[in-house]
């Protein structure tokens, strides 16, 4: 059960209205790397994990935590929108060329759709959506994700930060930028903490039987473009991470196989064949069979 | 530039049709972890590279290869269809409920659309979309989502490898899973390669100043849920993989701030306000306006 | 069978071009509550329908109007385009601060993709879809979702009337206004129809036995905030609208239950589970399948 | 800000396992009409408000019971999948007719994806997104989507009810039928009081000067299909809902207009002019132009 | 302005209700290709449309017959709904396996959604969207467009015929497939008669000054695959169809350039560069404004 | 297999940064008719032919090259954007209304989520999605979408000559054009020469019999518009272009049926009968069988 409790964690208050900003937090409350993307993939994780205890409970405890930064960015965008020219301008104001370049650059559904309110989309208006989470049940790799989730968020968060001077704008920002840290440090850390204890290993998934792979281009470093350098990476050379083998680097496929020869599907499907009359022989029956229907 | 070569890295060639594998196939081909998704992701990270040398190299080695890998799922997923009977079925057959039953659990696109062909889609027929790849010029974080990226297709290919029994298909996911492992031990080498070389350094972006953070909820655990066992991961004592600080634990928020009062934005927007009549008082302005209009 | 006639219900010519504007139409014609949503909304529900008379009658007599609104705003779109400089503009006018400001606020892909033209996207450019729409074969139900598109359209272009100047515009939105306070009032007067001949009845679906429900809750305000307004509201105290019952204020849940252990799904999900060495212990039985495969 | 309790509101656990079943529950954890929708829905409302006291501490209130709901859902269709045959089976297991007509049914991705967990996806595997839900500012429009949303809710969890005859369940669903009856009952007692106490009026919104549409229209039933028996209706005769006006019965349209003349952008767009050639006459100054350039 | 008629064009009435087909047909209907596209398409090409006269009139004349289609096809699948077992059944139907066969085949909204009625979805739920259509505004671009998907849809009426032996099914497919017959010889017709009257010409849009394109590679056939046949086409040596040029053949590229160096955006968008410590050099001046802010 | 080679077709450099010209560019990188539309149409087709030789080849040959138009478009727009403020800027230059008529025009994602680089997205920020593209087996049906596509494409690239002045971003438009010049010709070709070997024929597809569709309106031009100059189309009167009959001009239907009555599903789907009670009668066995349960 989750319980709202009308406070925010941090203040999240403009100095000014600024419209066009507003348009661009909208990124990080509802874009693929928003607070609405990590809360519900921490929270389906949380729903979907197969143990008990401390996992378990950082995935709530940090998942609720999330959707209170939804609620602080959610609140700020409105404030941000509060006094802004969005659309809706008195007649001195329309004809002034600043004023329509900040409307150029707002979201317009703010004004139509919302009336001067957050939305749960993105920076260029597409609404978040389900397929931007991840939970496979697999926490090692869930906790990649999660580790690459608060990074890329804390990215965005960083370029945002440039794109502001509002004070109060600011302030939020340096306060989910400490949480990003936090939280990538944390999934960082809980993901060696599998490791360490011998929960999960590399490669994810670590159960699955190695001798059912075929092992000899499982470190092989098979180069598809004509660059020369990549062979000087520690990906092409050395021990890999894994602990089980060592990386070798090599020009192109060291397997190939011929491609097989083009599928002859049923001629009901009315794909086109090699024969000048496609009917005459390879869908004999086929043909005969539409004619008794 | 690309160049095609009309032979597959691996053999590709089911020993029976199966519709119904064919389907759930496409998770891997067309899915959000699928190859078309990491092709795609990898490319845009080499053609937004901000540095040359094996880095890039990298990305376009194995940008390339991915294709060939959605390349050699393709081919299958049509040879699997090639001679299944996938919706056009003779009458004898069709009033067979085992056949009825295998045709329930087909991709009907694959009859209706494709007609026995793959298809840029995922298991459920969702097409695949532009917004599941990630390529954000930072390459610590891209390196994450990478590894991650080969983290979910492993796990994905391994639980499809116990979905079949067909040995032609068997062989092409073993090979697959074995490039996985690859492609995981590379990702985190090559990640671990950035910091070790102070490229780049945690958190990421490590040239943000942290002292424009709020440093003090920077490495603080906040617990918001009643979980009592998150206290006991390493991300709530010890030092802090970034190497900055001290992890610490506490129940809920350490910070809190009033929620601002509701907003108040143009009357012309038409949202509710708390007044019996909204226009006589706080749209006074805005009313007159209207009337003058 | 529908029948087009080349005339429109109303004059649709604006004074001057204004792309701009033009794409901010586009909410009213392609976005979640536009044009195309309500005509196709009544019209699969005239096509769902499971009683004859006046009820299909209404939903087909006003679908085939709302496609002439469709067309109204189309039409409008085109010539709000016509002469306006959306994006090919002479090299004097481009260097102007004034047309770039209009050009950022344009939908791109009226110039790039329609040439000037209409499109079934919304505001933002997103797409109009088929998951906009309701028709559930419940009319109570669906007559509200009416009322409600209907409320929401009208906000919109209530909002639309004060972002132009436009006579001609104006002219045309007016009488849209005019239309969505008739298809208001249509839908209540509807819905309260079906409730006093007993066609319908709250809750909805009012034929699903009442005593199948959880009767203690059905009519519990229960407080997940710490909001202390909401015990004023008449839904926290008094008689139901269904006449059924008496509403009272709970703070929090008035009934709990244990979160069921987690899952341990089949070992060959290769999810994470809490043993040591996964496969030794619970996945017993998997492993030693694998094994033999 | 959010707080998590690990308690659920009401007891989730199956008699057995139903992954056919678990797809379907999907469509109102993730649909549509799911939980998700109305979770966020009513929060953003929360968010976006424009008045301080009971109408703000209801959506919040409401909307934090409703991520509870999610999460009944999630942990049940987690256990429904848990013990169930979803594509990993036994060989003996396989060639099962009755097995291979369930797998067919299932969500091909809680298996391959979530490894028999839940999804932010509806029954058909669509995944959840920010345009299902309503947030306009304006209560009494907004109020009335809510009401919509609770009345298709329960008409799927009263049809789901009639999908399984699993007693654990039933009983959830039963619980979920009683909450939201009383959610009906309460978006529609809100509604009621924001008209009773003047907040709002129909039509919606009540504030823009009913003399600005075209009032010739606004009470007018315009029959654009040939069926004679809407006339029938509460709708056509008779005082309408808002007070202000009297019904009317037309057939076909009360106005009409010449459609415009097709328009003439810029040569330079490339769409079909109507000259024989038509870079001769009309795109003659464009023409000019591009020689130039 | 479109007017219904309470009259179908076709009669359109299964002699079984049959629930998997319905799926099935629903791709006819809200697919890609389906008649919601197709009607789509000719009207909004047909408001878009920049010439009076026969071209526009034709679009307006077809495009109304589409939502008739769509009509048709709707109230098809209804019927085929109406007595199916669609996941509502006796105990004693449940436990049949062909009766779980088939309701796995199922579209579960059909059910749970729309309460056995049709929806604007295709055969595997994706929602129908506006991305589907296409209007350019040129008009031999157009209707190459509307050729292709009356072709389309053809083949794909064509499979449907052979999965079903339902005698009204198969009526009203064979009306389907003869009006797709017309189709696509009119708008192969129309397509013609531009290039006769010389309003259109290839290539499109004819009126773009070849001079500006880059003549020498305009006929050149460039081979990026290792195949030796695609010589032997008509596409590689002869006349080109425009009439302007002869086709040539070509192994690879017959132009190339070098990749330019990677770029290097400003240090504040946190990009990975190349150097060991990002901030001294290259970042000097963004570094200084960091600290100055 | 693909390999990738360090070098492009031709060359990609901008004279200047232009963040809102790099937008503009995303249409057709990842719009509808981008360039990695017709990559992936041309490789799935070539992946799901059922014929080998030639018509194979073309197929690779040429997806091949498209995937170099991609990488060419990418380098491009990250370069234009690598100068250009796109969004972080200097206090100095924020103040400036010509910079923040510059930034509204952006594609906000290039600063935000990309960091000054090239997206899978289109000019109004929709990721580009598999529904795009066409892939039926069908080659004339195909070959047809593939002309239509290059023409399409053609007119946008002519649309986008326009929208700049730049040297380096118009030579590359003039080598696109040019080579869709050639794909326009070559499908066109191919099409031709399917028809000319007897391949495939109108109407396509073209081995469907002719007699299981209904005759009599294969060549009717049925006009559901008033307009009255569709029958002075060479689509009215004349022989038509599949060489098998002769076209007619009708207006309206020529054939019609009564619409169906309404459907009358399981009293379990909670849809609205026209009953007073409507469990009383219709739903009298399901009601029964609801208490039983």
């Amino acid at each position: 059960m989750f319980f709202h409790r009308q406070e925010l964690q941090f203040k999240a208050v403009p100095d000014e209205p600024d419209a066009v900003f507003a348009r661009k937090l909208q990124e990080v409350l509802g874009g693929q790397y928003g607070e609405i993307t990590v809360a519900m993939q921490y929270l389906f994780q949380g729903w979907n994990i197969h143990i008990p205890g401390k996992y378990r409970d950082l995935l709530f405890g940090i998942g609720a935590e999330e959707f209170g930064h939804v609620e602080m960015l959610a609140t700020m965008i409105a404030q941000l929108l509060e006094k802004a020219p969005v659309g809706i301008t008195d007649e001195a104001v329309q004809s002034d060329p600043a004023v329509a370049a900040v409307i150029g650059g707002t979201d317009l559904q703010h004004a139509i759709v919302a009336g001067a309110g957050a939305r749960p989309v993105d920076s260029m208006g597409n609404p978040w959506q389900g397929s931007y989470i991840t939970a496979s049940g697999n926490l090692l790799a869930d906790f990649t994700s999660n580790a690459n989730a608060e990074m890329q968020g804390r990215v965005q968060v960083a370029r945002l930060y440039h794109m502001t001077d509002d004070k109060g704008v600011r302030d939020l920002l340096s306060f989910l930028l400490a949480r990003d840290t936090m939280h990538q440090n944390q999934w960082l850390a809980a993901a060696a903490e599998l490791r360490e204890q011998g929960v999960e290993e590399l490669p994810t998934p670590s159960n699955f039987p190695l001798s059912n792979e075929h092992r000899e281009v499982s470190y092989q470093y098979l180069n598809f473009s004509d660059g020369q350098h990549a062979s000087e990476g520690s990906w092409a050379s050395g021990p890999t991470p894994d602990g089980h083998g060592e990386f070798s680097y090599h020009e192109g496929p060291t397997t190939t196989a011929p491609m097989p020869p083009p599928t002859h599907p049923d001629a009901r499907f009315y794909g086109t064949t090699e024969l000048p009359n496609p009917m005459e022989k390879a869908a004999g029956t086929a043909q005969d069979k539409m004619k008794k229907e």
